[in-house]
């Protein structure tokens, strides 16, 4: 093992229905096959405390919280993953899989509020003030996404909620993202089937291992 | 009601046991005895999803947030109390009177890791933003709340738990924010009995209203 690149801690993000949580799962999958020990996690969430902070966010009436509280409960869901699996893990010289990380509070507040983006760099600046090695970009038309069957039914819909124009802004604001961030994201064609997306997926790793 | 000063916006702050919640009851009684209208709350909480974020701070094991995730609970709840309770209460020219505020935040997480205060004032200036017009501390020392049987006995004592060297240093950065913030803060004497210390508060009212 001591041959292998540095611990990398890579996100996943996209719109809901994008094969973000499946490509992950791959995405490890991948990690392990060429000999690599990696965490698989998701936002919001990814730890005891963080998954209790997710359930305020993701059940109940889509109004129940203003943007700017949900900033604050995002971040603070997202400081706990920070510290009890994000960088344990690594410093344990495990990978990170992650669904989701910052950049999905900048598009998804952003999206709903324009000028909320100040804040959200703001906070995160203060409180988080890392960003993935790699992040993946997961593309897609949201009505081929809602065409595939792929936008999630669960109780968990309050994003999902808020329509198709709704989600036509945040596949705008990513691919926005993929542009302002360049190092560390790569934009990945996610219409394409599932095989063809995974490696794609794999063919981005090494360049961010190397660079490690 | 149209000679009355504009509506003001109190908090009481202070240890644990330094009677608070009866002085912030018999404040509103004050304030309804003159003819005003005022809005008794309290933090964490004061709003329904600031309640829900209370539970997630005052219960369960006192290591289960670090200090910073706190401090984002905290401003999460904060925000949302200001949103749905005191802006919409000052707006309707009701009085706010509020058992902690921002300061609690300030001294409480300050006491416990002193570099954080930089943490606090700058999540607080991005998403919080004001201050009360008066903020009463009630000045006690922990020995005497103690011993008057004050302190809380509730399933809500995660900071009960730290112990009266804890409470000590809470007292002392209550009184020093008395004295970084002299314009709105006014230290008073806790200890004394409950009418005098009632007087007390009521007397630091019309200077307040006046500068409003």
């Amino acid at each position: 093992m001591d041959n292998v690149a540095p611990a990398l801690f890579i996100s996943l993000e996209g719109i809901d229905g994008s094969g973000k949580s499946t490509q992950a799962r791959r995405l490890a999958d991948h990690l392990r096959a060429i000999g690599r020990n990696p965490v698989l996690t998701r936002e919001p969430g990814g730890a005891p405390g963080a998954e209790e902070i997710r359930r305020l966010l993701v059940e109940g009436d889509p109004d129940r919280w203003s943007p700017e509280t949900e900033i604050l409960l995002f971040t603070a869901a997202r400081r706990d993953h920070l510290e009890r699996t994000i960088r344990p893990a690594l410093a344990g010289g495990r990978d990170v899989v992650t669904d989701r990380f910052a950049d999905s509070t900048r598009v998804y507040q952003g999206a709903t509020r324009g000028d909320l983006r100040g804040l959200v760099d703001a906070i995160h600046a203060d409180a988080i003030g890392v960003e993935p090695d790699l992040t993946l970009i997961l593309d897609m038309d949201p009505e081929v996404a809602l065409s595939r069957g792929l936008a999630r039914k669960s109780g968990e819909d309050r994003f999902e909620e808020f329509g198709l124009p709704f989600q036509q802004k945040l596949r705008a604001g990513f691919r926005a993202l993929a542009q302002e961030f360049p190092d560390r994201c790569v934009l990945i064609d996610a219409q394409a089937d599932e095989d063809t997306v995974t490696a794609a997926i794999a063919a981005a790793i090494p360049a961010a291992a190397d660079r490690a």
